[in-house]
């Protein structure tokens, strides 16, 4: 089974992917980008996209976005390291934990100083990703476009979320897949990408983690991470692509077929640059800061497809795979599907644990949306609430 | 693997296609084309695409046919029993053998007589598939269009082969797949297709077969079959969707896959209808004449895209599989790939055998005519009569 799953490995890349992602000088036209890049699921980086956003001159200037969301309160994401989402130890839990960030309430201008300046042990981001870019931030709705358009009329639809990012170098996204075809944008500053098709999803040793929650305590400057209760489990990538200097070896001996591999697909995406990246990627985001001391990004999620490609993907991620190196790794490891607890978390909730958890659901979730968008304005005022859980 | 296999063919139907096929009632948009039906690689029946073809009004009277082409001579497959490109005992062959047709160059007059006017134990069909109706049919050039605008539109480029189909009720295509897009427009009669997705390729039972050729004597009224030499061996689907009465429970038994799984995707196409075949999709094709005692088609082949859907399939044939209601059937019996003979045919050869056999090869074959159509017009020449050895 390993042989084959290799061979597929490097099968998509020999016929498809190629060794770099592709860039294109301007954006394509509809046909194009559906047929060359969403219908292959195949990345790209397009040019000269989004130059006529007033957001990329005016957004680099801090005072600019504080005047404008001087009364904006947002969802500041606060952790102790700018690892939210991510896997960290848990003082009483032998294992590893899925960590969420503690979500904070604040005043624009004050959560943009905090990103912009550091202080000690925490790391602010703005990175809630409900939709929040046509909600919190209303106020900057005419300095970028509300879709993208080629790819709306590719894709037949407008985005289901727009979401806006703001973070600094401190903060990271960790391995993790969106059941979403997703176009990325870059404002200020430079996000670093490192992606694995789909076809790599052993690669990834996606484990159930126990679910926690950062809480911040203002008076006492502190950080505790607590359990949820009841316990729920989330699966999640167990691999750090990027381990401190020292623990390379290490982390190559517990995922020989994560270091062993095909590299992944590095791409850095500048400001006024975007990025296709097609569902089902996994992706590893990073970020360095513009002159402003942040990066500033716009995502667009659109609506993927469930068709032969997602039922090709689930069908190889329910084949148990063995590592290589390391034949005492039991077969299920990598098997999530085998390993749901029964503890499973309520619906709906954040998009990549929901379907990551409970695909068929989600997908039944998908067309629901569709169909209560068709009865009404329901959308707006019922599953926008619902989807205000947050999620990536 | 057997139940993975089988959630498989579950989820894509559930997910997907469906228990029907689609049927559109006016051409889609390129857009809609690509989106809906290429990307999601799913079949759709499409009328109203072909009204304004002369050919629809002109090709179903014979004397019509016979006068524009009545100095053709046109490549006549000639069977006993309408089973070319398929499985027949050979009286001195323990197992089935692959049965091309005898293929006999023949005014289009007489040829057209006797597909209308079957003799005994000689069952004619038109259906050289070497691009044939811009070459041996170029006289009905203007009976209809020389590609679908829309799919043209849509996959970015025109057909790389045209070819027309005349036959009676006897004639037959036994299961297999081409690595083409396929546009199939019937233009007189009808066509009956069974479909299965690539992903139901355990389901097919293809094992290799020893090549055979039929060779007619016109004195003697009687044909041979006589294996290839050097032995040459053919991947090909064991199934006879339609086994003889009385064999069906036999049939079930041999082959459980196919005959208790998920029933084919049935779908009739009638004159003035086009069929989208995705590229990778089984069918076995029958049909039934129009008044004129013959079933006229033209079809229009794409190429397709090696990408992460194809590198799914050959992942996915390349998992051995066991009958689940037979667990003595070795479990490579259905992995082809491992199975290749020592003989194997020259490149080129009819295009699925060809992919069939050497699907990388192919991959390579298909991008060099492609460099090779860029630098001249070599693929006029060169290319064509390479391809005049025929395939589907």
């Amino acid at each position: 089974m390993e042989g084959k799953v290799e061979s597929l490995w490097e099968e998509v890349r020999e016929l498809s992917l190629g060794t770099t992602v592709d860039r294109l000088h301007s954006p394509p036209t509809p046909l194009q980008f559906l047929r060359d890049f969403v219908s292959q699921n195949k990345p790209c980086v397009i040019s000269n996209a989004i130059s006529h956003w007033p957001a990329l001159s005016l957004w680099p200037t801090p005072s600019y976005l504080s005047a404008a969301l001087s009364s904006s309160t947002v969802s500041l994401h606060l952790t102790p390291d700018g690892h939210a989402d991510a896997l960290v130890p848990h003082p009483s839990h032998p294992s590893l934990c899925f960590a969420s960030a503690h979500v904070q309430p604040t005043p624009f201008p004050q959560a943009l100083d905090l990103i912009r300046r550091p202080p000690n042990h925490l790391v602010a981001y703005l990175q809630q990703q409900n939709d929040c870019f046509r909600t919190e931030y209303g106020e900057l709705a005419s300095d970028c476009d509300g879709h993208i358009p080629w790819a709306s009329e590719a894709l037949g639809c407008l985005p289901e979320a727009v979401n806006l990012w703001i973070g600094n170098h401190l903060s990271q996204t960790s391995f993790h897949k969106d059941h979403y075809e997703n176009l990325y944008a870059v404002v200020s500053g430079e996000k670093h990408f490192l992606l694995l098709p789909p076809t790599d999803v052993h690669r990834m040793y996606i484990k159930q983690y126990p679910a926690a929650q950062y809480s911040y305590s203002q008076e006492k400057g502190e950080f505790r991470l607590e359990l949820e209760e009841p316990e729920r489990y989330v699966p999640w990538s167990s691999v750090d692509p990027c381990p401190a200097t020292g623990n390379l070896k290490q982390e190559s001996l517990k995922f020989p077929l994560y270091f062993n591999g095909p590299k992944p697909f590095e791409v850095t995406v500048k400001a006024g640059e975007v990025l296709y990246l097609p569902s089902m990627w996994f992706h590893h985001v990073s970020q360095s800061p513009g002159d402003d001391g942040c990066t500033i990004a716009v995502n667009y999620w659109y609506d993927m497809q469930f068709d032969i490609k997602y039922a090709y993907f689930n069908f190889l991620q329910s084949l148990p795979c063995r590592s290589i190196d390391d034949p005492t790794t039991p077969e299920s490891a990598c098997n999530e599907h085998e390993k749901i607890p029964t503890t499973i978390m309520p619906l709906p909730a954040r998009p990549q644990y929901r379907n990551c958890h409970l695909e068929r659901t989600a997908v039944c979730y998908l067309k629901m949306v569709a169909t209560l968008e068709i009865l009404g304005n329901i959308f707006e005022s019922g599953v926008e609430s619902l989807m205000s859980y947050g999620g990536r």
